[in-house]
């Protein structure tokens, strides 16, 4: 089974948007990179600037256990869905949260992640190398079963 | 006209996610219930993981009048969408929201609701049985009139 | 064994105090009527202005389990009360706290509720309805022992 | 029919205790006093140090409308007792809070006044002096009748 | 010597102004009511829409001693003026601070008053009542030196 | 290249929604105008309930360049949502946020906009005559360039 | 009868104090074009960096009705001056604020705006257009009539 | 003259509400214990759940000086009776907060104790020894004179 | 095995510094009173002003069993030392924390401890007394084992 | 050219006003002595009570350059005049900010200095000798040019 | 050069302390397997109680360039040095914090990091892994140069 | 005897970390430069980044009256320390704060600093300068003696 990666809103301009911030690779070259890091992994890749999309493919994935791990960049959503929070409490696999830049060192706004309260692990300013560390960690946790 | 039954985000996980919160009955059970509790009257039955597709059934239902009153559960919703609660402002006929928990009990985010402050009613903790009591209550104000 | 129902600081006052908020009906005139929508059951009625009062009624009737469940409308008690809270906590029968009005909607300091958040369940701007929805709660509380 | 003089918690002890913030004069003087200054009129005096027996008090002499007007020191009370205040806003007689201290100048937690907030006017820091220029106030308002 | 009345922004308005609020009675006939009530003062009445220079007369008056006492309605600078807090610390002369309204029942950020904290006392909600009561407590306390 | 005009939540109802604070007029009336007022120019027009769907046109008329500037009336979303507020941030295109009631004048919520800090300019309280002075400052920034 | 053009602390300085947020324009060279682009308007322009002096020119051109309507940049003033806040409120004429910068997007203590809250309506961030939007608005408002 | 032991709400359950907290002892074997640890002392015990009455014997106890030193157990009132309070403070007597379990290591809201801001020494989650660590300070307090 | 008393920042000037607060007896004498006090029991003592030294005394003493309680006088950490408190948390030895004032009466930034919230018990106020009592609670523990 | 000293609101009454907290020095003892402590200096003075009078001296002085630097004592404005903070940040010359007592150890809402963010430097404390301390920077900036 | 991994409080008692939300590995195990990982890479390791001595490593360290990156887990420093962010600001070197635990979903005062905010990235919740994965994102730093 | 100078974390790579805050002088030029401009004084320096070491310091220095006077620069210890806070408060000889940099125009949680609140006087944003301005400051001190 795969594990999922699901991206929130504005991730579809990585690449393009605030280069200075986020890097100029786009977010498929990310994910492209990621097949050849882990070859011997399958992935699934979704992006949604909607709340409720995200809701619906968390539990699509999480709850019907396609998916034996989620790494999730719920970008803003981050930072006030109780809705996706309550989503990622309600699956059995194990979610990490990735974001691209340090959330800790922008504004005020940005340091609290209630998404990330829900989540196994969050991982934040590693870059687009966060979604490789977070892969890592899921699989390490199936190492460990 | 029916009475709206209208669910929010991750009640659809109802009876099968976090059972020692929400309980074991699906909300299909929950909702087959009221048609046999109110023999007379009709339901209609929506459930949305998406803030904007509960305003557009808020809208259809509550502002075209297809329906004598309308139950809300907007699950998470209920602690942030203000676009949620303008939505029950602007339609005439009359809204009771429902937690199936009690929101006081939880954590405190939790204890405020910015969709029951729109709301004529708010029925919280009673589990299941809160939308037949919401359901008794929109009855009662049709005799009333 | 009775239900009790237990009203807080000038509920006495209720039918002719801000009649535009709480109607015009007086407490009696609602007790009354519970009899007659539950005739097969027995309630005791309770009315006091003092916190330490309400604590003593709470003591008696539902530490001594003189009753099988207790309706509570603490009045402004709700917001501040943590004498009350315990004491809540500290009984083994089940207790839903009423209010009137929607406190939601009123001013903030009336938007949270410390008692009810010792209580199994809250209704909150029902009206007097709200009493019956509540003993109706307790009752099928009774029905799933 | 008199105007009612309501005294709340600590009151009894005014001239003995902390002379330094409240003066050497006893309730009872102050009292007594009111008489002498106002020849015509009629009082009738209260104190009680709990919170439920001075909203019977009120309710009693401002809702029976035993009373043209009351002068209500709630002392602590006025920092916190929502209830009082619900029970200020619940009669039709005037009601005028006096403070023997000026709340504004001493901790923080006294600088505001949830009962005040329902009175018609408050008196703060003028002493004894304050229950007379209260008095004045209500029978200036019923000459404005 | 005579008591001086300072009136601070706005209040040359008075009775003109809102008068569902403040009364439709002018400030100058409040004033020259005060002079028919105390047969035997004398009264200097100033009125200012400027912070500084409703320091400046209170330094003149309060601080040269050309006053026995000061009756101030500062309006709206009550509530965020520390200049003028200062300036009443400053002077030796006893203060009263008056508002026409009762401040605590208006908007929240009317509830306190960072210049009554200085002056010796507040009396608020009096209407034009209040400049007399205020010149009474100031006599009263001439009496008792 | 046409300017976009986006409306949020609750939008359609205009007209016929709260009238005495909206107005009577509705959302298609207002746009028509907006056709003879700049009969030189092109506008597009675009109306949704969800957050999701209002980046997803934010990003398309925005990022795509298919507009030369965004008029963008985000509701309730103004108030919290960081994702528009970010796609607002991401696109080159100039955004004047307009709101058809003074949002400073209502719920102490509405007082802030997340949304406007990342747009150009904020324009609110003119009623409907908003959307026309915002495309007034878009045409005037075309002409500097 | 004109229409009042008035402005707060430091507006003097425009043109030459900090270009890059508010352009190299002087505040005279913005009041001559008001002149050409509504050449059958007459408008009156005042300057103050006091407080209280706005206060006083609020009401001889608002109270009085001098004019037809008031063109207000309160600069910092915005942020905490109730007493301007309340001249506003007290006359009949209306109000618009203007804002050259955009006072959401900078420091927090600039997100609010306490005189915004008594005005009819405010523009931020539209640069010197700002103050011919605002007149486009008062002119509208005198064809309804 | 005897120790007074004042106990405030609902600890007349102690022994028998919530014993994972409070422990199964009651109090009156407490307080019977302190008899035969203390034997040359006397002491006086109550219990209410009323604030008013907590109040009424502080003042008896304190004021009157019936006692040497008062050990309070206030309960729940402990963190918003600034009427009990206010009574400590009124009274000569030494004055020992205790409080069964660590009010630091429980909710947030009972964290701080304005009673004991008043009190002398504050003992907190010593279980039912607090009272005889008390007794021991005010026996102490003795000998120092 | 002996018990620990372990001194925080700036307790080694007690009996010098501000003597009205703390007393004039030192540190030495009252550790050295605890040997009379309690005959048969060995005590170690400790003080230093660093944080990371408390948490290194904390470690050995308690981790390492090297005593059979503690008692702690944080000093000033009390209000802040998460890292103190994470120490008390991860050894499995009593601990008892002591402060010499009353932390609720004095400045607002004393009236919590977070390292409160992690020890067993908090006694303050008492004095150097505290000590002693503090020794007693432990003690008696070890005679429940 | 002169270095300006401008002193805010009630420094008027330096030497004469509480001397326990400023001294009884006069403001103008202390300006005459900056003259013989700077013998090749010129200063120009100001003292005004006016917000508006301070910002139009700030101007004169520092727009203008009529000055080589600023000496600037705002007294309370320092606390919450953001217009006066604005002119600071409008003017080329330097800024240094004085107060005569430590505003850090007073009242809470002296804590912080709006103005003084906008300052180079600030010296609080110093008593009179800030003055010189700050005359002493100023210079100091003028030899590294 | 080799990478510098820092311990921060409490991290010597790993594997020991609280297992169920540590692990039961100790910190020296885990050290040791970041050997085996990275074969040709050298690790140089710290851990101290103290914040001082964790700024003089992270000086030493970072400032001296004897390492190539850091690898911080600061404990419960995290939540409140500011000290610690300081010296981590200081340092040309990348620093990556490290939490074991996800501080997200523990209790409130650890949701922020104010040394994360200095830091380039942070890694939380994914136990042991985490202190791998921070160096993966150190080693990719190296490449991309 | 000396003037002690003391500096706090960080300040050892003062010349050398972040130059456009700081400067570009080491701290021992600096020093050395003291010992220039007071020709007839001594000096003892320290540094020191633990909090616990700077109490030692200052309870050594201050404390044993081994100095006159100290300087102390707590870096970031000034927003946090209540220990170092203490200490100052428990010393006889005076304190006078400085900081490098105006940390009311730095980061929010910069614009409040604990230990100059126990400080004698606080000097900041006058660099380098600052430490003489402070020896000036202590020097005219023991002049007025």
């Amino acid at each position: 089974m795969p594990i999922a990666i699901i991206n929130g809103p504005n991730l579809n301009l990585l690449g393009r948007r605030e280069p200075h911030i986020y890097g100029s690779e786009t977010l498929d070259d990310t994910l492209a990179e990621l097949g050849l890091q882990f070859p011997g992994n399958a992935f699934s890749f979704f992006q949604s600037n909607s709340e409720g999309e995200i809701i619906d493919i968390l539990q699509k994935e999480g709850y019907m256990e396609e998916c034996t791990g989620i790494v999730l960049n719920p970008g803003a959503y981050a930072h006030y869905s109780i809705a996706i929070a309550d989503a990622i409490r309600a699956i059995p696999v194990p979610v990490v949260e990735v974001h691209i830049s340090n959330i800790h060192s922008r504004e005020e706004f940005r340091h609290t992640t209630v998404t990330g309260a829900a989540a196994d692990a969050v991982i934040t300013g590693c870059g687009r190398l966060g979604y490789r560390l977070a892969v890592e960690y899921l699989l390490s946790l199936q190492k460990q079963r």
